[in-house]
């Protein structure tokens, strides 16, 4: 069986939100898809481990923010590396209540789901959600999942669906780890910009998480 | 609620095939999502009026053919618009053996599964699959749904969970939509070619459902 071909699969890159009792709150996904048209639903998978699962289960409701080309990728970071049950995500990040949910104001579309049925499996839940509102928020271009991943470098935390372990690589990164580079442990984005590493501000910081220079790790 | 926020859901374009008794049958579908990592699951969402539904409930299992940017859109259409109870799609479509299970050639990959378990709605089925086994079949980009949509100007058929009633205009459509043109009955594929649709040979075929030129209509 070759993991690989998982990467062929299309997806986009969402904003999961939802309410923490007076707290927004959320995780960064790629895997959503309509189930049904009429009336529409739409299904999430939400790792077990991950705080936003468990604030869906308590209030039922979730909301999809759809990112943009355009968007500011350290919301996919701020998303999708940290947890929302140590810090306040939004702190950084502007949102809207729309139709009573947050939404990620730097979103090309929203979608508001109440949970009418949902799915186990060993790690994730599957929600299936009842669209209550939606709306489009920009002429933004929706982000596709391979282009966070082969263009913006950027890599799935490991609570995703969609994770695949260090020691695997993906067809389109074998290239690009043969040559040295800088690598931020905790996102694991490959700096790739002209400017020499080493020759950055010391405030540089990784654009997809956020997280300092000093966190980067030179790989051989 | 705005449908059209929707359309900002990126998705792929699949063929989930599976067998009929000895023959192989299938449908297009562009909803196909990986749910967990570690064992690979894979949901899809199947409508109950479509027969793969009825074949994988009876088997068990399905596979996912992953179309690429350079497979032929007939596939899209063949699988898209006709039944599987009337016709036999992979007649005019060629197919392997992987795994035991029918796999388009024309693919770039594909995965096959298990179903383990499986959630109803009103109209579709989502069937949570365990992958066992998946490969690449060639170095092709996956097609995404929207480039289908956009560019190919290919349509949801009815009983997909992405249909959209041909009332509503998506945005990308309006433009376009508001010049005259020749319009495929079955599938709505729109002719915008450089030759004037009239001066099309007689044996000219819809790129995406394989109707002859004579199920085109001028549309005002």
């Amino acid at each position: 069986m070759n993991n690989n071909a998982f990467w062929n699969l299309s997806y986009g890159v969402y904003i999961i939100s939802v309410w923490d009792g007076e707290r927004p709150t959320g995780c960064t996904a790629n895997c959503a898809m309509q189930i049904t048209a009429e009336p529409p639903t739409i299904a999430i998978s939400i790792n077990h481990d991950n705080y936003t699962n468990q604030c869906i289960e308590k209030t039922g409701k979730f909301a999809i923010s759809i990112l943009g080309y355009n968007s500011d990728p350290s919301i996919i970071g701020t998303f999708g590396f940290k947890t929302g049950k140590e810090i306040d995500k939004f702190a950084s990040v502007s949102f809207e209540k729309l139709a009573g949910m947050p939404v990620v104001k730097d979103a090309c579309a929203y979608i508001a789901c109440e949970v009418i049925n949902k799915m186990e499996t060993d790690t994730h839940t599957v929600f299936l959600g009842r669209v209550f509102d939606a709306d489009i928020l920009s002429d933004k271009e929706p982000i596709t999942y391979s282009y966070y991943h082969k263009v913006l470098k950027g890599k799935s935390p490991k609570n995703a669906p969609t994770y695949i372990a260090d020691n695997i690589k993906v067809n389109s990164e074998i290239d690009s780890e043969a040559s040295e580079g800088y690598v931020c442990s905790i996102c694991k984005y490959q700096y790739s910009g002209d400017i020499p590493f080493e020759e950055l501000p010391e405030d540089y910081k990784c654009p997809i998480c956020g997280q300092p220079k000093a966190v980067f790790k030179k790989q051989v």
